[in-house]
């Protein structure tokens, strides 16, 4: 391969992967090696404009953490991580969809009662909503012991993790469903925010002239043993961004309606919202073990 | 688009782009994201293998600094750099080939006459190389007054920006062509070194089961004005992995040979390279004042 051309570098770089690596290895490495080398070819990529790119992620390492990924962020933002979460979890009949977990999840949200409030803090023109609804298997029967854990933004549009106003695990919670397969909380009516734009994924927004900007969400990570996990996203029907996310994770099937609670309700508002999980296969049971 | 599904993601993804953005950034954009996800699609990328590539681009963050961009490296591992350098250099008859700049470039090496040594230090079982040659146009006309820089690794396999045994600049210098075209130094015979793979860029190598090796070179970066700038190395014909260069950089033109010199010469070898430059056009050189 000592005469590498534009017409036989790809075969060049493809052949040198080693025949002792596993086959998934090969697989992974021909494509990605093929795509990218295409990819170049296609555009006439310049050397400033390589270079400029080899830059430009170094700069996104140097803001990234380890509470912050930023490339988890420049991924959303070329909408592959929805596109992973699509193959990666195929729907069935009837299954509720998932959608993307996002750079905000933390780990061992306060576990509470049903019916119980995720708001730690007041804030001032923020509504309140009784969440609730039912978990079922894909034919309608309830299942008992789901944990549910949510998270949302405050009407500030941050999370607690980037706020230091805001008390640790604020508008967090884990839930369980009782016998019925019904869940509960009290949270806040969540407000569409930017994704962090101050580092390279804000310059890659730029680039492409696109706005940070997501619809208000609550986020729902749903699981219990005997049936597959589901990370999902329950979307406000009268947000705005629905239909140009900044991330691309909207589904229709994921859009619930914030009605007016009845007068003398303990909270402004109630959304009523079910899903459906799809039982495990025996190999996921035995992964998750 | 909040309806995103495998099969309309791409188009969904590229027509979120602004109509206001810049032709190339579209151009580059398109293509960049259609790629990406088509290749996604086709190894059917996992969740967690893209949770683990974010990861490991933000170890390659990690290690990245002033002096070190992992994300070059990792492009070179790739053959990404030497294919964007043929995409940009196109070759013309008779000129001499480029090839990748890599890494251990340095700005401003010590100015010396023609036929000094760069060699600051020495080192046992090392050989001297005078190193001699002419530049010309394409048509074999000498060029007066061409910079050219030269810089190669000691033979410890390291170069002096990696090794703070070795003095600043040692094994670098910029000389200039006389009245008739020519060129010459002394050096040390360059040996073959792995590039780093202390960090992602060695994740990389293994995962791909390839060595991080090159085979002995001398890097030169050829300028004039009224020419197109050159930057291209010289591969010993006698080095090892001139078939198995780790970033694929070799080209059979770049081969010279490293001759036993004649008896009395002030080195062990003798090295004779011609480069053939080609003449500038008007917009370069328009674009480089």
């Amino acid at each position: 391969m000592r005469n590498v051309t534009k017409e036989n570098i790809t075969e060049v770089v493809t052949k040198a992967l080693s025949n002792d690596i596993p086959p998934r290895n090969r697989e992974v490495m021909t494509s990605l090696i093929r795509h990218m080398h295409d990819f170049c070819k296609e555009v006439n990529l310049t050397f400033a404009e390589w270079l400029s790119a080899c830059e430009f992620l170094r700069r996104a390492g140097d803001i990234s953490n380890e509470k912050r990924n930023e490339f988890i962020l420049i991924s959303d933002i070329l909408g592959v991580e929805v596109l992973v979460d699509m193959l990666d979890h195929r729907i069935t009949e009837g299954e509720s969809e998932s959608t993307v977990l996002g750079p905000f999840y933390r780990e061992n949200p306060p576990v509470l009662p049903k019916g119980a409030s995720v708001i730690q803090k007041n804030f001032e023109n923020s509504e309140t909503v009784k969440v609730s609804g039912r978990i079922t298997d894909t034919a309608g029967n309830p299942i008992e012991g789901v944990a549910i854990d949510i998270w949302e933004d405050a009407p500030n549009g941050l999370y607690d993790l980037q706020d230091p106003e805001q008390p640790a695990y604020n508008l967090r919670g884990r839930f369980t469903t009782d016998e019925n397969g019904e869940y509960a909380f009290i949270a806040l009516r969540p407000i569409p925010y930017p994704i962090p734009y101050d580092g390279a994924g804000g310059e890659l927004l730029k680039y492409m002239g696109h706005h940070p900007w997501r619809p208000g969400h609550i986020h729902f990570m749903i699981s219990r043993i005997g049936y597959q996990s589901l990370i999902s996203q329950i979307y406000d029907a009268d947000t705005k961004y629905l239909d140009n996310d900044s991330v691309f994770a909207v589904k229709e099937s994921l859009i619930g309606k914030f009605n007016r609670a009845p007068a003398g309700s303990e909270t402004d508002l109630v959304l009523s919202f079910d899903f459906k999980l799809k039982k495990a296969s025996a190999k996921t049971l035995i992964a998750a073990e």
